[in-house]
């Protein structure tokens, strides 16, 4: 017997009978004799028309009532699932983020979940009874609803688990689990049985958009095993000897055969930006970039040379296409300020990304990943590493072909599937 | 300064551009100096969408979860309500329910207010601030949300108004008012400028469906003077001289010149059965009305006639037509034990009563309506009085003509209005 939090989106409980599926997904875990919390999202578009509402009342909101207003999606969801498993025989009771309660900061539309009192949750497993508890939603100390922002359904379904010291955190999702690369650019993509928290953080700030970057963070800090699988998945089909239906997220040491590279990220739609001749002295980088963060300008990549004069460096940064019309904005406000000689820019670039624990304990990884690119003629434009991730930024239309020939070079196409 | 209520139902604020009209109106109140709470219902057409869910998910309910599911409704409308008044300068908030709170009994879908506290809402009204309050939902004492039924908000409007002492508590419907029947059967009915408590309830109950029965007894109970009055006015029209927009349901002596009849209230769609030869001993009635109720069949009139040789007697009673096959499956099978000699029914009758307080001072008001039904030829099957009512059952067919003739007898034609 175990202990588990099973977490649906709001695509999973999207009408009646994807909600009646739902339940029987909870009743096969119920039926094994384990203690069985679930935490749902909001119908699919719920959400997006209560958010709807709030726009067309007054263009700038009161975030407290935003969050009272949006708040009651999952509401609806947890009452109906908790009445579609009483139907089918398993006794289970809704509770609201209040309830509970999930206590919150109040930083309304974005808050932070500070405590969950557990008690209530547990009691109910003693009476043999499923807990159906309302993702994105809590309750701030002046007693006002809180949501998380959006996603946070994920972040709510890992803190239950932390509370209830549970044994797994099921995500349940469009996906069947976490790929070696996008199954949809690489039809060799195999999906992985596990995953060390680390890379599955570097895969998701990556691109990959299986589960929300801080859910994994949390999942990480609290010891929270996390599974992605399917919520298309027949309920009542056997489960593989393993257990794992999906993707395991969990401690590096949970997983026994560590391959050198896990998978494979890219991210289209990046923009290049050099500022040539800057002059080299102490602050300089400060006077590019604290700007551009006052204008929430999100920068990823960024290097300095030094200039062959010494006295001068070309810093070279990436961000997002769709903020580079802001971006040159910006710069041109400080050109003068950090005597900038020139600016260059490539709009159109992608980065592409190698991801893996074991990197660290193998020498010649990057230098594979830089020979594998030069012999199919990509150039790299900027190079960024971390510990268990090495990115380069190329053109992007060469995004493709990197990412192929790069999941054939580190041994991670599924040799049972045909190119 | 007084301090008021206002409450406004589903239509009222079944769209964005009528919850700005909905703020106009409160900004009105609010701008005047009164301590302003509103409370108000889901969004028309949203509550039957909730309860639709429910039915989809499950043919039998968990109360408990079903208010979860509905009680969503009003949560919309509050956050909505409050952005609205922000976004004219009106300093607002929401409050549901369970964060008053509300108290209720456990009977979940028709709990009991059993306390509000007001000390949240005049401390809001100390900082000049408008108060935006859920209708139709409160709490356990097991902390589990409960709704009060259809048309509970209301009954909520005129409870927290009894809470925090409110002067007045503004009921805003599709209609400007109690009139002294139904304007689309009598062009010349008028609109009254006060009603009791007392007559409103008859009126109500009636099928006068301005107000729900519950509020008025409860606004009698604890002395809350209710204002009947149009959300489709202009919010800046001016008010009339005598303060009243609308119909004021408040104490008798609150009203100087008390007409005899008040109005003329008519119910279609009714039945009589008559039970003929019932033997004539104690407990008999028990006996009929006993499975009646367990079948949750609703009585209306009854009338018991002594028959011809004493020893048996004719029991007339009447119900909606809806229930008139279920109320026959009744009788067919406690016939036998009534000892019964005969069934006769009339499927097609209506009720027609006057109301007025005045009748109980006034010898001569039933004497007049028989005059008047019998001038006209209509034949009256049954007859029921209480202190301030007289009803009498005739033909359907003769409704209209029965309630126009007798709102001329009694002196209610509005002059100004051409027949």
């Amino acid at each position: 017997m175990a202990r588990i939090v099973m977490k649906f989106g709001g695509t999973s409980v999207g009408d009646i009978a994807r909600i009646r599926n739902v339940a029987a997904h909870v009743k096969r875990e119920f039926d094994a004799g384990h203690d069985v919390a679930v935490v749902v999202s909001a119908m699919s578009g719920e959400t997006n028309r209560l958010v709807g509402l709030t726009r067309d009342i007054a263009r700038v909101h009161d975030a407290r009532e935003y969050d009272v207003v949006v708040s009651a999606g999952e509401q609806v969801s947890v009452g109906l699932l908790a009445m579609a498993l009483q139907d089918i025989g398993v006794a289970a009771r809704s509770w609201l983020g209040w309830q509970i309660p999930v206590k919150t900061s109040d930083v309304h539309g974005a808050a932070r979940i500070s405590n969950i009192d557990a008690s209530a949750i547990t009691a109910l497993f003693e009476e043999k009874r499923v807990a159906v508890i309302a993702g994105f939603q809590g309750v701030s100390s002046a007693g006002r609803l809180t949501t998380l922002g959006r996603g946070g359904s994920d972040t709510s379904a890992v803190a239950v688990a932390a509370a209830i010291n549970a044994d797994r955190c099921d995500i349940y999702t469009d996906v069947d689990g976490v790929y070696t690369t996008d199954p949809r650019l690489v039809p060799q993509a195999g999906k992985l049985e596990r995953i060390s928290y680390e890379e599955m953080l570097e895969m998701a700030s990556l691109g990959a958009k299986v589960l929300q970057t801080r859910s994994v963070e949390l999942a990480m800090t609290r010891h929270v095993r996390l599974q992605v699988r399917s919520s298309f998945d027949a309920p009542d089909a056997p489960e593989p000897q393993n257990g794992l239906a999906g993707t395991l997220i969990c401690n590096e040491d949970e997983i026994m055969e560590q391959e050198i590279v896990s998978g494979i990220a890219y991210a289209r739609s990046e923009a290049k930006i050099t500022l040539l001749g800057v002059a080299d002295q102490p602050g300089i980088a400060a006077r590019i970039f604290g700007p551009l963060a006052d204008a929430s300008i999100n920068v990823d990549m960024i290097v300095q040379n030094v200039a062959a004069d010494g006295a001068k460096t070309d810093v070279t940064f990436t961000v997002s296409q769709d903020e580079l019309e802001r971006t040159m904005d910006v710069i041109a406000q400080i050109r003068e300020d950090i005597d900038c000689a020139d600016v260059n820019t490539a709009p159109d670039m992608a980065k592409i990304s190698i991801v893996g624990v074991g990197m660290r304990s193998h020498a010649g990884v990057a230098q594979k990943m830089f020979t594998v690119l030069a012999d199919k003629g990509i150039n790299i434009h900027v190079i960024s590493t971390s510990e268990i991730k090495i990115s380069v930024l190329i053109d992007s239309d060469y995004a493709e072909l990197a990412v192929r020939a790069l999941h054939s070079a580190y041994g991670l196409d599924d040799e049972t599937v045909d190119a």
